[in-house]
């Protein structure tokens, strides 16, 4: 097997031992996959992570009922008979292992092997480029799924990175009035060319102007800037992982009565009918693309400030 | 006047100037006012307050449309114009005085000015000793405002004080299973005789296993345990301010998916609902009784660990 391997240092190799079949879990063959701010993360240390990286992936399913068809997979995998995964909430499951995050082998390899109830079809009109946005897509459609946005409110979206972007793009398909403020002209200019407001940290921020504020910078400096932009009664949803301690005044979150909500993984078939309608724009985000061997360099590059994007294309 | 006021240092006076009579607002002769953990903390400099101190008192209005009856009062006093005030949420106008804690001279004193509109009349069958627990009972009553409890959910309260005892009272009138986790006997045991569920600190805090946590610690630690205690995708409730900063890990937040909640001030009209109909039990948490001149031993006695309500009676 040809992998990205992360075991303290990175490495690409050509002589990982294949995944052993299963039953209930399907062989994938990878076409690309996607970097994500927590492949950088974890290659920090973060979950103290070993082994084979990658949870943004297309590829097509080897076997069983989707066999010979593209496939892209939701990444958490439940043991299938505690309460959570008998509820439908696998995605918390206390045993689930995660992949390519958490004891599970994941997707920047030629095959991974996939629960086969976490697979989902990729139609024809979204291609593989477009494909490998369906997990972070998800990502930003859990907030929907979790907080009311029936009185369409108004939003500021902390981080104009990867998932900052995408967060705002699903929060305004759903009505919700939306400003982004980030580091970046480059990022801003890709936002404001969508229509969607920015600012830029340079400027000050306004203090309990907004009714919601998702915090997608990644920083332990996100989450004190949320709760000074939040509304008193309003939202703020902690939509990154920071592994870093928080250090920070929580009295005006009783004061204000804020709610903070955390947000992970979300629905992947909210996620590509948004690709399906072409309601979200995810192609510029792609900066560059490498072969899976460059990996090393691919994650150097898409660790950069200025880069969005990175895909591994595993054929190349 | 006679009246409490702290201005650095606590004092006792008889000399403060009375308050001036204003358009809206009521002057209320106190017949008696409980000390909170909030006045404990403003003596120690919180919200930099300066002024006649107390807001959990009961008196009599001395005109308007209550004159002559007992009365208690809302503690937030907004301007009245905002969109705040006129959206029915003057608790969280900007420019609000707040009784006792803001701008605003509180109960401690033989009279106080209260805006007509924050009074409730409490009616004979709550007597004065129960009446003062109106304000406190509000706040928790805040909670089931918040947050649906439909659920029955699973409830550990943190914290077995003056404000984590009602708090599982009324989680408890709304079907909750409630534990309370406190530090001293003799307060778990006042619980235990409530028929509530008690655990002590000294045994190790289970993980994860609480639908909602409510912390009344008043302790940065409290976020922390409450951080801990709860499931995946439950909530936390923050019902105490805390001056100090917090320093914690909140990665768990987003990966556990958990909802914490700020909680200040609630409802009169459902705590007096409660403490009419007796489905609380306030009493019992009267600890000791002062005459207001001697509010600074009355302080230093609710300060003590061993303490929970201690009542300063105005006419003694």
């Amino acid at each position: 097997l040809k992998a990205v391997v992360f075991d303290d240092t990175l490495q690409f190799r050509d002589n990982v031992p294949p995944p052993q079949e299963k039953t209930g879990s399907v062989l994938v063959d990878v076409i690309q996959a996607g970097i994500c701010e927590t492949d950088l993360q974890l290659c920090r240390g973060y979950m103290g992570f070993q082994g084979i990286l990658g949870h943004e992936f297309v590829g097509v399913a080897r076997s069983g009922t989707f066999a010979g068809q593209r496939v892209v997979g939701e990444i958490n995998c439940g043991c299938q008979t505690c309460g959570w995964c008998r509820g439908q909430r696998q995605n918390h499951c206390p045993d689930r292992t995660v992949i390519g995050i958490l004891n599970h082998p994941g997707g920047f390899a030629d095959t991974l092997l996939v629960p086969e109830d976490n697979l989902h079809v990729v139609p024809d009109s979204i291609d593989n480029d477009t494909a490998i946005f369906v997990e972070p897509l998800a990502a930003a459609c859990r907030i929907p799924q979790q907080i009311s946005l029936a009185g369409k409110p108004s939003v500021l979206v902390l981080g104009a990175g990867r998932l900052g972007n995408l967060c705002a793009q699903v929060l305004r398909v759903h009505g919700c009035d939306v400003t982004v403020r980030g580091r970046h002209q480059m990022k801003l200019s890709m936002l404001d060319r969508l229509g969607i407001a920015t600012c830029d940290t340079a400027t000050p921020l306004p203090s309990h102007k907004w009714q919601l504020v998702v915090d997608c910078t990644g920083s332990p400096d996100g989450l004190a800037d949320a709760l000074q932009a939040v509304q008193p009664c309003g939202t703020v949803v902690m939509k990154t992982t920071v592994a870093a301690e928080h250090n920070l005044q929580l009295a005006d979150v009783v004061i204000n009565e804020v709610t903070v909500v955390g947000s992970r993984c979300g629905p992947f078939d909210a996620a590509l009918d948004l690709l399906s309608a072409n309601a979200v724009d995810v192609k510029p985000l792609i900066s560059a693309r490498f072969p899976l061997n460059k990996a090393v360099e691919a994650f150097e590059y898409a660790a950069r400030r200025d880069v969005l994007k990175v895909i591994l294309d595993v054929n190349a």
